[in-house]
């Protein structure tokens, strides 16, 4: 019989192949936040993560409703005099729109060459199924886990998650904790444990521009009518500079620069530009600040990104349309210590200065949430870093993510506890984008990252 | 019994009502060109048309296939010494999207306040069913025509009538004629008889550009990623300049002004930039270069104009994506001299020259097509000037129109005829846009006045 120690990790292997056929199941589920059509899935989803807690053994098992999409709660709190921990992930997926860039269905869990490909694969559901399948392993091998452990999971992730940031403002007694765990993120090289310690901030809108009262045909007024996509243009087009300079007034303000020991230590990462260019981004050239190096802008430098721009004719051949209405979909990411609402208010500032004569915008906003930075001081990061250390067998690094986890600073602001970013996807897993994957080596690692990190914290190793 | 000469016109009025019904039953085929799937509507229609000249009682009735959609020939060619017209319209229609702003559904066609409103009502069903009808009245009220017709009915003229463009080219001597009769334009005002002697030419063309080889997460790769309608916005930002000057090298060098009897003319027209705002644009300001009046502005400068940008994230929500592709649909109205291959070469030099780095565009042609004018001195002209007049007992006004219409340049270029273009449609009948509308009076008006259009080329008034 195993050890206290080792027990949990051998039930996790010997488990392996039945945790995966469960993330399968979850995986069928098109938890689609944001698509209205898809709400009915994503409640399956949180009932469905609910419902295996509960087979775990965690008590105060509850699927909280909220003006959006649940929350998943639930705890186990019998590790007397152990630190607490509040894990958090989340069970909606991006659309998996283009659909015909798939080379397998989304919502069907394919595997090939040790990846599981589907919507979610690794954001965030096999790292959610991560945590769980760690917890099972020592609930159902010890009968219990070494530190006391609260979970709260969300349903709101890729819309902007208010539904979550409300709850922890309003209930900071219930989940009171010592640390947060968060997986959600992604080792730097495959193999090379990662700890993620900084986050970029994201203001999302969408630009509503008005021309005409209807639809025009544009021989007939074209050349005295405003066309509202021109009016978009113009103005996205001063939003940015071909270097990758943001013109917005007073954007860069507050940026503050990471620290000298921080961009040393990035330069040692095995990162080369023309790999990134080659295997990740597949265009001619990089773009962005032409003064600062890759991973300084995609980890410390603010941008802001067009995703799409709905409106007018969009169906395949022509149709010679002024439309009346057209809107982009805007973004920027934020870096510390920008503020996400003094941002957004100098945006709207801005925008309503150079909007073109006979177009008129309205500034929609669909999520804002700020950046944050975790010292890797926190014996929480140390312990992480050891427990990455007895699973990989190598040192772990620190890095920053570009992406935006905005429950990281609702807890650090609201909770005041820091986050133990472990996460285990790829650099090329495709997040966001056709054919999404997660490489099934490293969601068991994941497994066994997370029961050592814990026993670590429990001092049972 | 009613003489020759009024014979048809009594005729036409006797049988307004089952003339109307006829359209409505075209109207109800949605004939859309532009989109594949309904190939088989555009047909129908075809069909549709070349029973009716059967019908009528027209010889050699033929729907001509081509590569795309078929086009309809007819003929009755027994006034022997007369002149012989050369009667063009077209049977398809723009796509009726967007279709929640329809009152009633665009194929089914309905009546409110004197209109009836379908997709085609005015452009061009409801103005070919003019011609078809003052045939039919001719035909069986005097047993035969006073002039020789050529009927040539076209389906593509919704994206650009390739077709009918190859097939004139290739049979001239078929379609040999003195003049040709062309319903697709409209009233400058309500009751305002109106003869349109000028088009503007038009090239349309779509910009296809990839950043990225997939989309991406743009927290992950914001910052380092080209984004390819940021590209596109950077080149589009460029085409034309806040005033609406276009920036195309060379694009003005062969702009032919108008002769200042045609400006004199156009100042005595009963125009207001406040009404034409309020009544038809109704945005908050007419735009376009500003050292032009607004007249001059649409029927004799040239634009550049955006219709849609597919690509991306359009659907309702936030999903924070770098798209691998982005395009754009963009035209160019051209004027008397510019060429469309030359402004289209100039055109693609320029796009070159201006794409950002990291991103790759390609052009993709929908179709092209000159400007024309047609000089007030011809006699089909005068004589069209003339039945106009009978009908609405008022003197008809010249203007231009700043649509296009590519069959003009073929008839003028191919088979050296004049074009009349005397169309029933009025400035707020929501041509290519919804609600799309067509005056009752003028269809019955449009079928009167080419009786009388008729008749005077054939002496008989």
């Amino acid at each position: 019989m195993a050890s206290v120690v080792d027990a949990p990790v051998t039930y996790a292997r010997e488990n392996q192949q039945r945790f995966l056929n469960e993330l399968k199941d979850l995986l069928r589920i098109p938890s689609v936040s944001t698509l209205e059509e898809h709400k009915p899935d994503v409640r399956r989803a949180a009932e469905f993560v609910a419902a295996e807690l509960g087979r775990i053994g965690f008590e105060h098992v509850e699927v909280i409703p909220t003006k959006g999409h649940p929350l998943v709660y639930a705890d186990w709190l019998h590790a007397s005099g152990k630190p607490t921990a509040l894990c958090y992930a989340h069970y909606d997926v991006q659309p998996p729109d283009p659909l015909e860039e798939w080379l397998s269905p989304p919502f069907e869990p394919t595997e090939r060459n040790h990846n599981i490909y589907a919507r979610g694969a690794v954001d965030d559901k096999g790292q959610l199924w991560m945590q769980l399948k760690a917890f099972e392993a020592m609930m159902k091998s010890n009968g219990g886990m070494p530190i006391n452990v609260k979970v709260l999971i969300e349903g709101e992730e890729e819309v902007g998650g208010e539904s979550i940031s409300a709850y922890v403002s309003q209930h900071k007694d219930r989940l009171k904790a010592d640390f947060a765990l968060i997986t959600d993120t992604e080792l730097f090289a495959p193999n090379l444990p990662t700890l993620c310690v900084g986050l970029r901030g994201l203001v999302y809108t969408e630009l509503e521009a008005v021309g005409p009262k209807i639809d025009l045909h544009s021989g007939m007024y074209g050349g005295a009518a405003p066309n509202p996509f021109f009016g978009l243009i113009e103005i996205i087009s001063k939003l940015k500079d071909a270097k990758g300079k943001v013109l917005i007034p007073g954007f860069y303000d507050r940026v503050k620069a990471p620290t000298k020991d921080e961009l040393k230590a990035w330069k040692r990462l095995p990162f080369k530009d023309k790999e990134f260019l080659k295997n990740e981004v597949g265009s001619t050239t990089l773009t962005g600040e032409p003064k600062y190096p890759t991973l300084y802008r995609l980890w410390a430098r603010p941008t802001v990104e067009v995703h799409g721009m709905p409106g007018g004719f969009t169906a395949v051949g022509a149709k010679t349309v002024i439309p009346s209405k057209a809107a982009a979909k805007v973004s920027m990411r934020l870096v510390p210590d920008q503020d996400p609402d003094d941002i957004l208010k100098k945006y709207e500032k801005y925008i309503k200065k150079i909007t073109p004569k006979g177009i008129q915008v309205k500034i929609k906003v669909h999520s804002k949430g700020p950046a944050s930075v975790v010292s890797t001081d926190s014996k929480y990061i140390k312990a992480a870093t050891e427990a990455m250390h007895d699973v990989f067998k190598k040192d772990t690094v620190f890095i920053r993510s570009g992406g935006s986890i905005p429950i990281v600073s609702d807890f650090a602001n609201e909770l005041k506890i820091p986050s133990v970013m472990m996460g285990m996807g790829l650099p090329d897993d495709n997040l966001h984008a056709p054919n999404e994957k997660f490489h099934i080596p490293n969601f068991y690692r994941g497994i066994e990252s997370i029961i050592r990190f814990f026993q670590r914290l429990g001092g049972e190793k």
